[in-house]
């Protein structure tokens, strides 16, 4: 009976552990988890925060009670995996104070990313605060509420989320970013401005460009943020610079990490050290339009790379995971932000030479009352025409589906010509006759189409 | 100087002129137009007929004086071509009660569809009325107003969207379908009594597998609708049974008709006359998945048929129109329907042997308010696992975008372990973390993911 044993009990974590179960009934598996919850979505934090979800608790698809009873897997929550010894096969595991040693004959390393804390004076202050896990949510909310003014450091998808949460609680936010654009790692400059000039109509006091070199405190609490040009007054400061994998336990097992620093893996999800899998934030993965290693720490993937990793724990090499081409997604209020592929900075970086588009739109027929408009940036190869990424934001829900269909063509090696030909839908009420995309690869064509 | 004449000025049309102009600046191009608008959107008239779109006018996105002016493109409106000669090339046109006779080096026949009128007492009478173009808008509002109660004869996307119509104008409605189920060519009949379902919801007064044989007047105005089962009465009567290719003066003009009784041509748009191409409603179009000739007109392809035909009238063989997957989207008040690829029915028509999952999925994180429920039905070939067929209906107008991200995936080749592993979009707002398309494509599966 194999004994398989999953550290992690988060979106890849959990997939793995269930995956094993329902293609070995008879395996003994043991999920490890840190924290109080498993199978949670840390992406629901900001809402959660702020009310819109009303019980953080709801950021738990299962309690450990009904994972254990309806799949038949050990769950030991408030569990923290101390050391592993590949050679004996075995993890020791701390709970309660008290150490033990656990048996396996297959480890699924899921530990997930923490949040970076930047290396400046004054980050250990009560009141800075960082967002991991939705066990944080009280603390945080409770930290909020006794603010009049949240100082967010970094522009990432968590401090855009962490701005919309803190305006809806009525709090005044001052939001630095030390790139000159927001969301830096996913949108390109001009894209990028379609959503500071929103995050300006709500009021946030957006700092880019701009480093913060020290937090500043009074009592031990922090009351400023201090960058190369001001200082600004804050009573809570949320720490959302970005985060990295995490590796402790990886690196006990020995583990191949790639550049990225992350655990480095191939398509069955096996790590350098036999019988030891890694999945979810922990480990890199490949981009599908460039064959390189990147670390892109996203749920979806997440779930799917345990899923991987846990069918071939229990079963030998049965599935791979194909990699991703960058798909994220996010918003401020009613702004809608998507993009796939790779973006201009990108391909820049990687010396791949293309084409671009940027276009504004509407979401629905011209005639159709209600649409709302929406910016699209589509990039292509020279040359070869196939499309390397898309950018959208947009005042509907609806446009964060221009990413999704421009991921699939993406990942399945489509031209702007293959995009205009495309036959995507269309009626009055949700998409132009002409489809933002299509008039996008038109544009891109420079006349050919 | 190249003479390019295109006959009927909507989506096919006006795209041909447009696009002949842009490659040839001195070709001398002449658009006809039966009726007086051009660049019009049928698809937009139930929602001029009900008030949703305040101005029938609105629906026409260039007038034929913008037209003129800005592309330097003749058009000549309620001006109807009645005969051609494709061996003098020469086309006679009939305007103001005149006829003339134009010279053309190149014919591009872009005369769409007309309403179907069944063969049944009682079609004649008055009160009796079609949908076709947007300048009947205001004569069937004038006819709708009237009316207490209303007959709708036919189930399928104008059927459902008069239906609406017609209730939003606070009228009884009676609709009769032939066929087992609504939308008959879209959807199958599990998917269908979601619709069905809804319609009765909002009152209207459906029945399905039920044959209208006769229309009863009195006093030459229809008073009735008589069927195999029973007679109802009605005050006014949409005849929504269907549209046919207008294929009259590409009878005359000697061309070949497929088997569906639509202009063949070939990827060029050309049909078997030299120097003579068809464009849109009036054509048929290869369906990608089959290989087929099918004939299912749509305003996008219309659209991009019409590019091709006039980019290649003006310049010969610069563009190929590679054919359609069948995606097509309709709505009924809150409930969107979208479907792409084959139906069940279709597949069964066609002898591929197919699997089928039918599943139930919310459109947001399961924790995040306002999601909807959506239906998803994905058909993938047996053995292959090739995804055949997606059929959506929601409440949330976002879901139309999953049969958008299906048409690539088919047009594309995509198995549904492609499917699962699509690096589609996550965020609370706008999807679950498996998206529904994903876990629609994990139960065809049936195991394996």
């Amino acid at each position: 009976m194999a004994r398989i044993v999953i550290v992690g009990g988060g979106a890849a974590g959990a997939s793995a552990a269930a995956r094993a179960r329902r293609l070995d009934p008879n395996a003994e598996i043991t999920m490890i988890e840190a924290g109080g919850m498993i199978t949670h979505a840390p992406c629901g934090i900001p809402y959660a925060v702020s009310g819109v979800v009303a019980d953080y608790r709801s950021l738990m698809t299962y309690t450990p009670e009904e994972f254990e009873k309806e799949r038949n897997i050990r769950v030991l929550t408030h569990t923290k995996a101390v050391d592993v010894d590949v050679d004996k096969r075995t993890i020791t595991i701390s709970r309660g104070g008290r150490e033990e040693a656990l048996q396996w004959d297959k480890l699924v390393i899921a530990t997930g990313a923490r949040p970076l804390v930047p290396k400046i004076p004054g980050v250990e202050l009560s009141g800075v605060l960082t967002v991991r896990l939705p066990d944080d949510v009280p603390h945080l909310r409770a930290e909020l509420d006794k603010a009049t003014t949240v100082g967010i450091i970094g522009g990432g998808y968590i401090g855009v989320e962490m701005a919309e949460a803190a305006l809806r609680l009525g709090k005044k936010v001052v939001l630095f970013e030390m790139m000159d654009r927001l969301l830096p790692a996913a949108l390109d400059s001009d894209m990028s401005a379609v959503l500071a000039e929103e995050m300006r109509k709500y009021g946030v006091d957006l700092h880019l460009g701009e480093r913060v070199v020290e937090l500043k405190g009074s009592g031990g609490v922090v009351s400023a943020v201090l960058t190369e040009r001001g200082e600004y007054r804050v009573d809570k400061v949320i720490l959302a610079v970005g985060v990295r994998p995490d590796v402790e336990l990886a690196t006990k097992a020995g583990v191949k990490l790639g550049e990225t620093g992350a655990v480095n893996v191939n398509e069955y999800m096996e790590t350098s050290v036999p019988d030891v899998y890694a999945a979810g934030d922990v480990a890199e993965k490949v981009h599908r339009l460039t064959g390189r290693r990147v670390w892109i720490p996203l749920a979806p993937s997440a779930n799917k790379e345990g899923q991987v990793a846990g069918g071939n724990a229990a079963k030998g090499r049965v599935l791979k995971f194909p990699g991703i081409v960058g798909t994220a997604a996010t918003k401020f209020f009613d702004l809608y932000i998507a993009r796939t592929g790779l973006s201009e900075f990108e391909a820049q970086q990687l010396g791949i030479k293309y084409e671009k588009a940027v276009i504004k739109a509407r979401t629905k027929a011209q005639y159709y009352p209600g649409y709302a408009q929406v910016h699209v940036k589509m990039l292509a190869e020279q040359g070869t025409g196939r499309i390397l990424g898309v950018q959208v934001l947009g005042w509907d829900h609806a446009v964060v589906s221009y990413a999704d269909i421009s991921a699939i063509a993406i990942e399945r090696g489509a031209t702007i010509e293959d995009m205009f030909f495309a036959d995507i839908s269309y009626m009055p009420a949700t998409a132009p006759v002409w489809h933002p995309l299509i008039v996008a690869a038109r544009v891109l064509s420079r006349g050919k189409l």
